[in-house]
């Protein structure tokens, strides 16, 4: 996979290009990544990367067209361009799937303040990582980053990406290492007692339970297994015994 | 405010350190941040910083105790300790508003993989940046960090904050810059006509409509104002002669 990302500020990277995952990607071969800083194409008649907005008001935009020219470097037929915005679809583990599948992905890293409108209409997509407010594209895209390249096939251990909280819609049961006492509190038996079938039923049942405390929203959107319903239910009567 | 941030890899912050708005803060004494390596804390008995999962499966989970060292040496009665994780609430930027408020602040950077519940348990909440799985929590932290200490007085200039989108739960509406024709597109001519009320009215109804075309879930949730009414009604109204 091809990565191009246009920044401002590609420095803000530097540290992200040397974190674990990122770097055996890259040392593997997986992704091809470049960091372009946007501020190189604002030469000639265009000195400056941004100016003050049309009609008035605070903050700076940032022009198109040394965005239009950084783009333009990198762009192939086969390109397809997300601009980080707040304005853009919120981003879901399924479409961290579906961008992993892409073979040349290039990321546009705006101010938050504004970038000219008319930049943003040749993009692909908008994507924002949430309902908040930012300085920049640059921390969205190395999230969007790192979610797309920890699915990239030989990017991790096989099988490390299934039973993460929201692969499956739900959060993940909880998690226990050694000690088995720590600080008085115990590991549930269950986990110790090697009883596979005993185990992998706990589990369900945690992720659902979870799911069902923490984000009753993504629990409504669940379709419930058959074996789901079973064990939902026996819990709920043993908890209305006591 | 003070931020102490906990991770295992707190080099992947060296880049974000140094940008301008963070620096800015630390340079004017808004924030006094560090930046904790648990790896340091998991000396003793406890060597390692994590162990294979009670009940099989792949991954490591981190242990409770070294996190839990490397907590005590920063909290105090003020600290409000934020678990950055998938299983956590999702952020958004009422929550940016209240924890921009606190005093102290730390931040705990899970692997993604699992952290022991135990720990967990010792947090006073955990935050998720969004619906998506992620190698650990350490871009989740700069991305709320970023959020929080843009927000602190005189860290932008005054007023900087107030349009954005997200910030009114709305959308911004579209920004343009220099020039006014570029590559054959033309900015909206209300905005070069200097006419402050049509301007700002221009502003509110693109706001709404941007809202209502990309995030009608946000749009729903939005209280109208009268004016608000009033110009969309106008607008769909034109809309529908033509």
């Amino acid at each position: 996979m091809k990565i191009s990302v246009l920044s401002m500020f590609p420095e803000l990277f530097d540290s992200y290009r040397q974190s674990p995952v990122f770097k055996r990607a890259v040392e593997r071969e997986l992704v091809e990544a470049s960091f372009l800083d946007v501020k190189s194409f604002a030469g000639g008649s265009f000195r400056h990367i941004d100016d003050s907005p049309f009609g008035g008001g605070l903050g700076m935009i940032m022009r198109a067209e040394p965005l239009y020219k950084a783009l333009q470097s990198v762009r192939s037929e086969k390109s397809h361009v997300v601009l980080l915005s707040p304005k853009g679809q919120p981003y879901t583990q399924k479409r961290a799937r579906e961008l992993s599948q892409m073979e040349d992905l290039i990321f546009v890293c705006g101010h938050y303040e504004g970038i000219d409108k008319r930049f943003e209409n040749l993009c692909d997509e908008m994507t924002s990582a949430g309902d908040y407010v930012l300085t920049g594209g640059e921390i969205p895209c190395m999230m969007v980053m790192d979610s797309i390249v920890r699915l990239l096939d030989g990017a991790l251990r096989k099988g490390a990406t299934e039973d993460e909280s929201h692969e499956n819609g739900l959060l993940e049961y909880p998690q226990y290492t050694k000690p088995s006492v720590w600080r008085g509190s115990e590991v549930p038996p269950v986990l110790l007692s090697g009883n596979h079938a005993e185990i992998r039923k706990w589990k369900t049942l945690s992720s659902l339970l979870e799911t069902r405390r923490l984000r009753p929203d993504l629990f409504e959107k669940h379709k419930l297994t058959e074996e789901e319903k079973n064990l939902l239910k026996e819990y709920d009567k043993e908890q209305d015994k006591n």
